[in-house]
């Protein structure tokens, strides 16, 4: 199915999107009529049904809207009608971070398959090139049948490790397979990294809101955690960052600059320079979570931060986990100065990797199915995060405010004030909806009237059906 | 090939441990001669090829030896020349655990796999049932083909925890599916039972020698620890112990009742109850290393010491490396009271655990491949250690000293003290030979010149050869 034109979008899809930036652009003006299907269809020498097609999708999209008896009319879009999250700097203190009680709920209703799962970050099944890495398994235990016969020893399958080494030039940084250590999944290279640099009781700076996991671990290894604020679409304070840098010992900061979990932001590679220089200037490491830098929207991929690094102070992990399988568990860092210390805590923890699934990724990577995959999902992704945030945009009550993600298949929604997320998450589960509650991004409730939405999943009537009903939720929270 | 008579191993087989028995009980005594081939061809009603490979067998095993134009007579094995590792007891104190530099040298060492691997404790991968789990996989990614679509949170595959927990009756333990949490290996179920219980500066005891792994995951966590000394055959001091745990505050004990590493001893009952006893006494949690136990020799698969389990302080880590292969990396722990605990921590370490290998195991394991795979393997095993043993007491130095393992494949030898296993780590690396130096078994030295060998590499010429050279390597040491 693979096609060598630029665009390889289906025409109703090239066509929509043409029309989606004239009206972005105000070439086309809201409330202006659009061109009747027949005049459009004979104009761009594409058949009815394309220009229905397309016109269908820009409906979806919430574009344009049909006036009955008249024709469709360009409007503005829910989305752009609601407001992006609010923001407000400060200074914070170095503190410890308490349990979270509500994160079993979570993690045993997501094991639920019967539920929409707008909750964990995955997208859906059918976005991974399940076929292709099926065949590949078939080879691979045809080939090498003792394949799990034997240890894998950290760093890891050297194979797989050349073929990342071999990529990292195309963002900057230049890795031999001996940078990188193979783990299990993304999180795994953050946790081993944070403890090559930090120890219980250091302070460790992080983005507000962040990703979890991050807090978790920080809970777990006793470190203390200081939270700079991260602006929606700016990223994190950096005033902030080396004011807080120059008054509290920080060992190290973790930051994720490109396609931001909850945020969704993709910052310019002046802001992930500036970091970089900041933490070099103080003495902090960075741990970047790179997780998802491959899905940034848009024609080119940004770099990391670590492409900024000229002293091996910047970790940099990532995973294949949101590309090709969370089930894979495949994930690496290149751990700049502090790769000897993780390798051998990774060694100590679990002694060896899993062989199978890196033979097989790494076969993958070797055949140039990785870049063919990530096209056509780097295609897709932003239509799944409009819908989401179009239906978001038209069912959520008044005072809601959502993110405009850059990247990525997360969505980041600021509820009004009265709305408690745990309530809301246990609310939705009754209905069989999966979210991930704002209050397990931060500490202190800083986000208990937030949520997270994985975008990732194909749009279907079930999707917008949870998307309606979750809406109501919330709206009855609201009072 | 399955069969159902009682003994499923060959003819010539069934012969020569026949009559390895009568020399084991003197009923053919040292020096008296075998029937000739002929006679005991008839005699027993099998054909003069099967006479002649079980005399062959016994050759090998170092039972009988020929004499020329005579006929084979009846002498005294080797390895039952060779004295046991010497034992000494006494009251240890807490320590801080060193890093083991070797560490990375033997590491980076296993991973070529040019070596004739007598180093990872790991059976030839000819041993696994390679062909079958194939199968398995073909099946699994067939009717699943999404199988690593998605996150398979902890406490792991419902499937596999049941068949975990449906056979724990037969060990004296009757786990719900809920008590086991799958893991990356054994060794991740120890880390995070470690961490579960205890922290930083805690005192950990543990058996003296003991596997490596526990020494390196007390030096990354920080805890202090406390070796008792162990006896090569009834195995951990228990007097010792309990003085111990009197006289240190001792927040857990790691045990390894069952086919230990690196002695290879099995405990009876009484001792497992015992310590159980000694540990609920002094409010000192256990932690049983249990990898090895389904690789007992003998009739009777033992019990693990939480068959004695009364208050669930008793943690079981075990995992299907040794059986299946290593490489799949699947391990498990029945927490006892720390359960809860030790699955948050597998969350946060690494997020989830692989997909694939966890539904191929649940699948071998349900359809009953895993038994009938055991069953051949605990034929096969008592014959290399037996093989290994032997070429061992024939070529390594006056004074060498050896275990007899009652299961799994390690032995454990005592080289004459001048001899530093270091040193013959590398000068056996130099003729492409793996071994694992005692050093690292214990602190300070403790068994400088003691090196554990792993007898699961099928016989070959081979592996007689590296056994040959390695006798020479320590002869040359041992001056």
């Amino acid at each position: 199915m693979e096609t060598a034109t630029q665009d390889r979008a289906p025409r109703y899809l090239q066509l929509g999107r043409a029309i989606a930036e004239q009206i972005g652009t105000g070439t086309l003006r809201v409330g202006e009529k659009l061109p009747s299907v027949r005049s459009l269809s004979s104009e761009r020498g594409v058949s009815i049904s394309t220009v229905l097609q397309a016109y269908q999708w820009l409906e979806n999209q919430g574009l344009i809207e049909p006036h009955p008896r008249s024709g469709f009319y360009a409007r503005i879009p829910h989305s752009q009608l609601v407001p992006e999250p609010s923001y407000q700097s400060s200074d914070p203190k170095p503190i410890k971070v308490g349990a979270m009680p509500t994160l079993g709920e979570i993690l045993r209703a997501a094991m639920d398959p019967a539920k929409v799962s707008l909750g964990a970050s995955a997208p859906s099944p059918q976005l991974f090139p399940t076929t292709k890495l099926n065949k590949i398994i078939r080879r691979v235990i045809q080939e090498q049948p003792d394949h799990s016969s034997r240890y894998i020893f950290p760093p890891g399958l050297e194979a797989l490790r050349r073929e990342i080494a071999r990529r990292s030039i195309e963002f900057g940084c230049s890795f031999t397979p001996d940078d990188v250590v193979i783990t299990s999944g993304g999180i795994e290279a953050i946790v081993l990294s944070l403890r090559a640099i930090a120890k219980a009781g250091d302070v460790v700076a992080i983005e507000s809101p962040t990703y979890f996991g991050i807090l978790q671990a920080l809970e777990s290894l006793g470190m203390r955690v200081l939270e700079i604020p991260a602006h929606p679409r700016t990223g994190m304070d950096l005033a902030a960052f080396e004011r807080a840098v120059k008054r509290h010992k920080v060992k190290v900061c973790v930051i994720m600059p490109n396609c931001h979990s909850p945020l969704g932001y993709v910052l310019p590679d002046e802001a992930k320079k500036a970091t970089v220089e900041i933490a070099a200037r103080h003495d902090v490491a960075l741990i970047e979570n790179d997780v998802y830098r491959d899905l940034a929207f848009g024609e080119r991929r940004p770099k990391p931060a670590k492409a900024f690094d000229t002293n091996g102070t910047v970790v940099l992990c990532s995973s294949f986990s949101k590309v090709l399988g969370p089930g894979f568990r495949v994930g690496w860092v290149s751990g700049g100065k502090y790769k000897t210390q993780i390798e051998s805590l990774k060694f100590v923890g679990s002694l060896a990797t899993p062989s199978l699934p890196q033979l097989v990724i790494a076969e993958f990577l070797a055949g140039g199915g990785y870049e063919r995959h990530l096209r056509r999902l780097r295609d897709t992704l932003p239509d799944h995060v409009q819908a989401v945030t179009h239906a978001a945009a038209k069912y959520f009550p008044e005072g809601s405010k959502l993110t405009r993600p850059e990247g990525g298949y997360l969505l980041w929604c600021e509820l009004p004030k009265e709305v408690d997320s745990d309530k809301v998450f246990r609310a939705a589960l009754d209905k069989n909806i999966l979210i991930t509650p704002g209050s397990i991004f931060g500490t202190h409730k800083k986000f208990s009237h937030h949520l997270r939405l994985n975008a990732g999943m194909l749009w279907s009537p079930a999707v917008e059906r949870a998307l309606f009903e979750l809406g109501r939720v919330c709206s009855a929270f609201a009072g």
